[in-house]
């Protein structure tokens, strides 16, 4: 054996290792998206997940790809060649790359639960994994005009996680809240998940995957520190989920299950981009800021009536943000201003482009659906089944009149 | 540290945690079947998926992988030598083809769910992993004669899934349908399965353990090309979900989940013959028409009154004959000749050991459950306790008038 | 690329792997917490697990790593140094260590299940994490007196759990049964978890981190043998199983199904300390006797009217103790006389320790929930919500005449 194939032979090992881990990340949104909505729309969240990554992978394999790393950049701007891509040399790369695309692009599914036609929902997929995803990208990772100006982020918690959760604020506001989450008063009136178990696990598989996410971004493993990285996404995941417990149970009384959860979540998008950088110590406290941070955040947008069932946007945006400025806080790797001028333009690009998609397939081919089949459930109305046919549910053993008239009744 | 050690670690590293991978396909496996299936034999798919596993592994330690490598080759047919394993220089091969032994025996039981013995399925469990799966492993990976012969199969699109489709297509001849899953008139009426989302989770599991399936495949890291098989395992899934999905959306006028989520499987099983051979656009193609072939190919077993609870004769058998095939028509690593000599001795090998083991165990022992066992479900008659005893069923609530004779009425 | 760092990179890549493997076992202990109890203290289980992690992450940081490895011994029985671990250079060697003594905490919240406060486990998950696990680790894997001894325990059946299953056991002693475990004349009534899907994915999960756990506490790579223990953690796990099931079969008179799971785990457990010293067949051995011992313990135990609600004690601390006391029998690694010794060590530094903490809580704060807090269920007595609002329960339907006067009557 020779050494230089030796050393190859690690660096692949360790990158595909870390590209299954975070591909896994697909099943651990499926199930914090399922979870934590309605049992009517669990097969329909499956399925915005499945195609997310199914649609999202072969889109990229046409054109993400060569838009985000496909040789000459235009401008630093957007990258250009290797479309369909078909190079065995750089597999290990677009392998790795895809799965981060991909998790791009299940952010939003979540926040969209209950009420969009599955068809539109089709629609605007291709759209964030071929083209916004992939130019963002392009600007960070790809050598692109934000990379010269010294914005650093070093596994995405503005290129992924504050995109994504940008992109689902605009599906939000264009889309709607779902009938019943607010009263014609304008009171908010909850709507539980209805499996805690799940969506625990699904953040259990989220938090496993970002080991790959986190540490897998050191895109080697001879002569890189693939460990710390680790550390530190242990540490902010611990103080994530404690940070948001305690504000939870300062704010509504009780430790509540789904805030620690997502506090959890919003640990590891905060430590995302410093994961490399921050101690260990400080990784601990970027981590609990992001769990505090986005307990608040969920309850400034119930507020505003912005109506995220999973809370995406408040775990990837608002920690997301949080991360792209933490790195420049607590290490000397990034710099404040440049991380301000990058989270403008990811803010910007993700938000408008989404809004723009959104809003184009709203008024053409409509993005929601109609009152009566929202009622019933996206899993009949849209796929022709149910998930958990043998059950008996609440509804059904409910006198009509504990009934709310849009069957959202918090059930 | 010398170079020949630190190149071992690599290729060790990479099998065992490929194995590992692949181990996990057996969580996949246990969910799929219990989710796509009645909750009432949730606890009996656990238990056959748990026995393939543990009686498998120690049959296969014993003698299973004597037959199958076990050193000097009777004609090709099967080897012999190394009973009751106990090298530790082999370790990593061992663990790699144990964990791919109780894949191919767990796929059966799916197949089988709800109406047999779990007596009589222990009985025939240690028979594929200790005899009818290692013959084969043999003829194609051992050095035997389908070797000899020039037939291709890089992970086992025909030596462990077709063989395993085959012998679930035996059982299921042999034990005949569920009572009510077809009308005294023969008009099939659907058993839908209990838990869309367990399902689902089972195939992203499945998903996520294929890379070690295929990838792994490769037995080494160094000098090998282990990120191409990631790619086209991949975009396979990716096709093979988007290809079920539009076939069955075509034909019963919805976006299926079910069908859709069988489709990712159909095209894993599709690519896992040429996942090394196939480029990335071709494995697209491949697993396109592996999810099509697979919908088809369950609409049409309905036809034929075969009942297979969740698919898994069209899944694994159907989609594995395509990847036998697909890898001689995509790319020149095998001749479409040997392929399909391969894949009849395979299809007669399997089907007709297995035909013959289950009918003998069903004129003594009796491979079905009775009509009162099956009817108040496997998880009561045959274990003693039920998977959810806190939740209410429809059956519970339902007017008498509303239930069918046999209890199998579809919710 | 210079050998001495592609060697370091092989063994990293392996570590961090190994530990990213176990830390998902925290799923799986979730998992098999909140499946075998009931369905109104799930969420509280999982919180108890997410905390477990997270709070023990930060302790472990502070101040347990400190104790357990931190420099200078004090005469064997406590390290000192290293506090707020800074150190990339270990970073490795901590992300290993801190999943396992968040393993060792996690052990005990399913025995605790379904009576005790929240905010008094709160109080108790520091000191396993950031004392008890650490000064033990100190004696057997930081040069301390029980390693002086010739205490051998390759991955930690006893370190971890039989400590654990201590710790257990003195908790489930000082809170007492749940309400309407056993009659008032003390005939116990059994109360099934609410999910046996749910509990066995768990299971899988633990078995599929195991490999992390056993095959990982090589603690590198090159030079290595880490199939071995990969081989012997698979076929005693099978073996257990197997134990375990017949042992149900013939006592109680059918192959259970939760028996048949916790058996695996019995299995894992009994291989831990000696699976890199005990030969494939006598694995097989090790494993079916852990199976046999944890049924029988677990049935012992109910008739001491010891209250464990998922088995935890048998399950970690008698097939923990039995792996201590294997290693002894089945191989030349280690002497009985100085495995002996260091188990009761163990037993009585973990029991011991563990009393003192719980009962110290239970006269000031109170460990255990109220009666009507305790019937309500902890999810919505100690966190406002439910982990499962969507769906009917049994109790909901029964007639008041059918319930208990507890609401623990075993639905």
């Amino acid at each position: 054996m020779e050494l230089q194939a030796v050393g190859v032979a690690v660096n692949e090992v360790w990158i595909v290792l870390a590209a299954v881990l975070v591909m896994f990340m697909q099943a651990g949104f499926a199930l914090v998206e399922a979870g934590f909505t309605r049992a009517k729309n669990a097969g329909n969240i499956i399925m915005k997940n499945v195609m997310d990554f199914s649609v999202g992978s072969i889109v990229y394999w046409a054109f993400g790809f060569a838009l985000a790393y496909g040789g000459s950049s235009l401008g630093g701007f957007v990258a250009y060649g290797n479309f369909f891509f078909n190079d065995n040399a750089q597999a290990s790369t677009w392998f790795f790359q895809v799965v981060f695309a991909a998790t791009a692009a299940t952010i939003i599914s979540g926040a969209l639960a209950g009420r969009v036609k599955f068809k539109s929902y089709l629609i605007y997929t291709p759209f964030i994994t071929g083209f916004i995803y992939p130019i963002v990208t392009h600007w960070v990772w790809g050598g692109g005009w934000l990379a010269e100006l010294g914005f650093f982020d070093f596994a995405g918690s503005g290129v992924v996680h504050l995109l994504g959760g940008m992109a689902a604020l605009a599906g939000v506001i264009v889309v709607g809240p779902r009938r019943g989450r607010f009263t014609e008063d304008g009171k908010p009136r909850p709507i539980p998940g209805h499996s805690v178990t799940l969506g625990a696990l699904g953040v259990f598989i989220l938090w496993f995957g970002w080991y790959g996410f986190n540490a897998g971004s050191t895109l080697a493993a001879v002569g890189q520190d693939i460990a710390s990285p680790a550390v530190t996404t242990t540490l902010a995941a611990a103080a994530g989920s404690v940070g948001a417990m305690i504000t939870a149970w300062v704010i509504i009384g009780k430790p509540d299950v789904g805030f620690t959860l997502n506090g959890a979540l919003a640990g590891l998008v905060g430590i995302t981009a410093g994961t490399a950088s921050i101690s260990f110590g400080l990784s601990i406290v970027t981590g609990l800021i992001a769990g505090v941070l986005m307990t608040l955040s969920v309850i400034a947008l119930e507020r505003l009536k912005i109506d995220d069932p999973v809370g995406a946007i408040s775990v990837h945006g608002t920690a997301g943000l949080w991360g792209v400025v933490a790195v420049a806080v607590f290490s000397s790797d990034a710099a404040i201003g440049a991380q301000l001028i990058g989270a403008t333009a990811i803010v910007a690009w993700a938000f408008g482009t989404s809004f723009l998609v959104f809003k184009v397939i709203d008024l053409t081919v409509g993005m929601r659906v109609s009152e009566n089949e929202e009622r019933a459930g996206l899993d009949r109305s849209e796929h022709g089944g149910e998930a958990y046919p043998e059950f008996v549910f609440q509804e059904q053993i409910a006198a009509p009149s504990d009934l709310d008239p849009v069957g959202s009744n918090g059930h």
